[in-house]
């Protein structure tokens, strides 16, 4: 059952190395492309199965040229032409404002939606009905981010402060957002938790094409006016996708706007994860019901673990832990990573070190 | 240059499945036909090239009719009529005595000494002088074992108990054996190793062959009367080695002749490693000269270590060990063990754990 409301496009923009997940993770094999929870579907499908409801078959996916034949192999029920390739990484706003801009062509009502490609959301009902919300205020005119119930006091993410409730009908949790605030340290982390007027700013923005880029025109014109260039002539991307600004859309119309008092959120609860380490993606596996210690991706039968716990992904290989807690095991046709979950942050080390040793195969 | 002393028989039992080392050693492919030490040569060849100044062509392998092959590969120099084939595992003194039986046929005066195939020896001077002095003592029609001197209080050997020096021209090591004894608990090994009264008991027996096989008519008539038929007729081993009484050299027959004051021992310090475990085996890799705390058995080059240390085996793909040490990962085809070298005597933990679960493919 699919959302009567035709004006709602997704818009999944399929970026991001993944560092903290090597050796899964890889430039040539990005995470999004990869099913990190066992689920038997990648993260980037996940997402596209999480949105169809919303938005049937208005799905838009922004990637790297390399990964264009492995998303539309992953997403088969996706047009060729709503597969974009962007020819180089130029962050996360002129991504998603081509989309706007190519969307916007095709309905200048459209309200569009970006999610990531490469988080996890547990609670899908809630998931649903916060984006429902978001397009009620979207229509309004506003800039909708979903802001995230903290869970914890998380030092990895932006926050979104809350300002006066909204009284928009259909969206009883939307409120203004006061400001966007960089990632804190855990003294304000978890000040901002306990005290609960701050959301975790998960980069889920719910919007108006037109809207968007009507804000982009206001404070970056030339990103405003490139992409809708490159929307009306697909061809002439090679030549006006460099030239356009590389900047998050955070920075570049969220805070901003926010300042203006044209930005709401919606307050959700929804069992987000962005899976940025080996220690995030532990808890999101199926729990091995005679080895309460141990997550495993990939087959658990080959993994024998002895005095052992932790997380333990296999590609095949027989994988055995012995006398280790809280371990880390990665093993791919390549490479084996052994770590321990408190070190998960540390993994992008690895891949800088791979990279200065000239084993960019690896990376 | 070899030994002109033509009566040296080498005899290589070449057995045991070092459970302790998977999954490097599995029961198709044991400890000894592999290069642990990263030296170019299996620990087979290791033992032979060892021997060779002494026995030149006088070499007799004793392996399982399963690794025959392997073994003759590992050795091309070493004729088909001095690799026997035991039809199935009875322990070393059948292997050594059927050994000696075939060696006799050859030379009644001929004297052996018997290697274990999977031990290390750093000191190769010390080894060969050793088994020199040891030659000497057998010369006068003694069982002669090599013990050596303890570097620490281990509890995993048995311990030879020293009598009085032997006046034995060209022996200047030689004492008398007072008995031997089974493995110690920690409190009496550190009592031994201090009193200096003791030796290692590494399973180094050198004897005239007729001296072991009339010792063995003695004390197991069935036995000497055994491997004398199939000596006589290699054909019947199939039929007669079943019969054959399982039983170590040991107790068949050096504890009862050493009762009757019929054992001599040389002492040597030979920098010898039974390659027991991981945690023997890590000291027997070269030093990284960059990372002192890791060990690599395979290519260097494959491993990378940060805040890491510890040993790390790799068949080829690159192993990764991110902030854990003492650490012991090993990397082979189709399985991978991450422990750590506290837990190394009870890797065979793990075989038994695969094997219960129906895995003899792996062990």
């Amino acid at each position: 059952m699919t959302d009567p409301d035709t004006r709602f496009w997704a818009v999944v923009p399929a970026g991001g190395a993944g560092t903290r997940l090597w050796p899964l993770s890889r430039s040539s094999s990005p995470k999004f492309l990869h099913d990190l929870t066992g689920s038997g579907r990648t993260l980037l499908q996940a997402t596209a199965d999480r949105l169809a409801p919303l938005c049937a078959d208005r799905l838009l996916v922004v990637t790297g040229r390399a990964h264009v034949d492995a998303v539309r192999a992953q997403l088969p029920g996706v047009p060729d032409d709503q597969i974009v390739a962007e020819p180089s990484p130029r962050d996360s706003m002129p991504a998603i404002a081509l989309a706007a801009a190519i969307i916007e062509r095709r309905d200048p009502d459209a309200i569009i939606g970006s999610f990531a490609a490469d988080h996890v959301i547990a609670d899908q009902p809630a998931f649903l009905a916060a984006v429902r919300e978001a397009v009620a205020v979207a229509a309004t005119g506003a800039l909708v981010t979903i802001g995230l119930q903290p869970t914890h006091a998380a030092t990895g993410f932006g926050y979104i402060e809350l300002g006066e409730p909204l009284a928009v009908p259909g969206a009883p949790h939307a409120s203004a957002v006061r400001s966007f605030v960089e990632k804190p340290d855990a003294a304000t982390a978890a000040r901002w938790v306990e005290g609960g007027g701050h959301r975790w700013n998960a980069g889920m923005f719910v919007v108006g094409a037109g809207v968007l880029l009507d804000l982009l025109a206001q404070h970056h014109p030339e990103l405003a006016t490139g992409v809708r260039a490159i929307a009306a002539d697909p061809a002439s991307i090679d030549a006006g996708w460099p030239a356009l600004t590389k900047i998050p859309i955070d920075t570049a119309v969220a805070e901003p706007a926010a300042a203006e008092g044209r930005v709401a959120v919606v307050s959700a609860d929804l069992g987000w994860d962005d899976v940025g380490d080996f220690a995030s993606l532990a808890p999101l596996l199926a729990a091995q019901p005679d080895r309460p210690g141990l997550r495993v991706l990939g087959d658990p039968a080959h993994v024998v673990a002895l005095d052992a716990g932790g997380l333990v992904s296999t590609s095949g290989r027989t994988v055995v832990v012995l006398g280790l807690q809280d371990v880390v095991v990665v093993d791919t046709a390549d490479a084996v990573l052994v770590t321990t979950a408190a070190h998960a942050q540390q993994v992008k080390r690895i891949v800088e070190t791979l990279r200065a040793a000239g084993r960019d195969d690896l990376v």
